[in-house]
């Protein structure tokens, strides 16, 4: 029997908030790389580039459309400079660290989990201000994903007789960025379905009462999860029946855009969701429905948007437009099942707690797929399961 | 955040085929723990402990009403003898042991992970042989659980001047007996709902198909545990539906008593259950329901028994009745509910596949609880998330 240790530590990492990446709080300093053997090398470059990542997270939540970079400047064997890319429309992680550097830049090495971009866009390219600034050597997490210009910024390095090397902690890169890559390949936001269920499948009591179901560990990773994608989708049932917040509950951390789905608009005149003060709001509808309750929300702060049919594809092309990578379905099951359905999901985060609750008609995670046979289930890829306090996490892709 | 590494290995020891206890193979020397410090004589003690409850394990499944005990005699760090209680009527494992000892178990220690009874029922008491064998000290795993017999056997090995030894591995050999253990404490078989459920919460499809919800090796798992309990039971729901086998699928491994629920006994006329040369079948129901079905199963074999009335704690009391310790509840929501309400259930084991199948109204593991609060849920206690192949089994104690 094949069983793999795959219960492992929550990432604690999530939790950073947002700081200037200019300034060094302390230098550290590290084995110089070149005393050692080839394997320390690449033990040192994999450290630099797990900073990169922790930088990166910083600015989690916020930097879309543009994807989480760190860089790390390092000049024998110690770190001289850090920076991280903040949010679209600033500088980008090369930058900040450059700065940071100053003239220890030159012949130095710089770590960057995403290869730098070389156009001219709202900044200049990075791949110019690495050459400007003399460095030696650049370090490469992960190529850019878009394949009509990746490898632009390496080859560019390259020409300018930088040495480049590429593919350190490539999974990790990629994963930080999986929302970023998904949006830049499909042109559509990548969608997380998550939920909450009993161990017997269930998502609420047969009443609808929900609260709650996981303990306090998961609830506290749901709202970091939270703070790292750019909106939630509920639909109207759940605005009805649960009356949720959806904020990730945290001092500074981002709270994404809440969007509710209603083709009808038949929502409560007062919710927890029109209280705006604390995170913005969008209602999408379709064309039409309910002015006076669309004149109350609006005067409450809700952006409302009427779309001519109102569907999870047409909800996610929306927020496409918008520019967001990472959209997060905390939906019950009949939003759910469309949403996996019409390809607006991709994760599905399973949060189960070892408690029963029974009920045959109690509401379950996933609603109608029209399965009628078993071997049709959907498969998820990449599966981890993970304890959070005294539930499971489990974790897995849709196949695409 | 409070995460603990909880996936472990499975227990191949459950392979285990029976085998005849008196010889061994091949002698095994230990480092003597005489020459050692004290934690390396319970080192010892631990491992010669484990020997044990791997002996006992080759008999399980056959030895209800009696509890499963493995006893190894140890001299000078050597094992000299082996042995374990092969099924009810046969020899208890330390007659097994100490014979094939011979002369050796004079001034031997003596591990056994059940305190050696003290009462002459089909067999003369074991304390009695151990002292007359003239052992030097008897390793006891946990004492004896009837509280009116508990340290019997060692209070008449110290009276004969044995050095005794309580409470080595005795978490192991409580849960290698929490079966027996339950029987003896409570006068009731010790009940597990086990079930197998999508990631979405689904043990069918809306239409009831359900193979497979999980991979082989999860089902290799479920083919083990039943070959460790003493009944199996289905509703009649599962029969007309899933038409199930319920053996356990390997050769010389025992089969359970395959039991099934049906107080009008609406049951097919042909159903693999009917087929009883593998396994025995028994078909519990309610006095006078269906005579022509009655005939038909009695011709095929099957064992029918008219209750009453027929309920989940009814047909638990005829199980204890026939000297079961463990009943495995393979049934569908409703019946599983029913258990659960009225205390027939002890344990859950739930595999759980990582795949999503949808359905408003597919069936879930468990019916009406009559809870409406989430707040209400039964908790499980002392949960174990393990890793099975592709899936994960959920195993936990309802609380009593």
């Amino acid at each position: 029997m094949d069983n793999s240790p795959v219960v492992t530590q929550v990432d604690t990492s999530l939790n950073y908030t947002q700081e200037d990446g200019l300034r060094l709080r302390s230098p550290v300093v590290f084995d110089s790389p070149k005393q050692n053997s080839m394997s320390s090398e690449a033990d040192f470059d994999s450290r630099m580039m797990q900073r990169c990542l922790e930088l990166a997270r910083r600015a989690l939540g916020r930097t879309s459309p543009n994807p989480l970079v760190g860089a790390v400047v390092v000049k024998d064997g110690e770190i001289v400079g850090e920076g991280f890319h903040p949010r679209a429309g600033e500088p980008h992680a090369e930058v900040f660290a450059l700065r940071a550097a100053g003239d220890r830049a030159h012949g130095a090495t710089v770590y960057v989990n995403l290869e730098p971009c070389n156009h001219y866009g709202r900044t200049p390219p990075c791949s110019e201000g690495l050459i400007k600034a003399g460095v030696a050597k650049v370090v490469v997490g992960m190529v850019d994903p878009n394949p009509l210009v990746a490898g632009g910024g390496i080859a560019r390095l390259r020409a300018a007789g930088v040495e480049v090397l590429v593919g350190v902690e490539t999974e990790a890169c990629q994963q930080l960025n999986e929302a970023f890559v998904h949006r830049i390949l499909h042109k559509k936001p990548f969608g997380i379905l998550k939920y909450a269920m009993t161990l017997d499948g269930k998502i609420a009591t047969t009443v609808g009462h929900s609260a709650w179901v996981t303990n306090q560990a998961a609830r506290s990773e749901v709202h970091q999860l939270r703070a790292a994608c750019d909106a939630i989708i509920v639909g109207g049932n759940t605005v009805r029946q649960d009356n949720p917040f959806l904020t990730s509950h945290q001092v500074e951390a981002h709270n994404p855009l809440r969007v509710v789905m209603s083709r009808q608009l038949n929502l409560p005149e007062t919710a927890r969701l029109w209280e705006t003060q604390e995170a913005p709001t969008l209602v999408l509808t379709e064309v039409g429905a309910n002015p006076d309750l669309q004149t109350i929300l609006v005067k409450l702060g809700v952006e409302v948007v009427e779309l001519p049919t109102l569907t999870p594809a047409q909800a996610m092309m929306h927020l496409y437009e918008r520019g967001f990578c990472s959209v997060l379905w905390e939906c019950g099951g009949n939003l759910a099942a469309s949403a996996i359905a019409q390809g607006a999901v991709q994760k599905v985060m399973a949060f189960i707690a070892p408690k029963i609750i029974g009920g045959s008609h109690a509401p379950t995670p996933v609603g109608d797929l029209g399965f009628t046979n078993m071997t049709e289930a959907l498969p998820l890829e990449n599966v981890r399961w993970r304890v959070v306090g005294s539930d499971c996490l489990v974790e897995g892709y849709l196949p695409q």
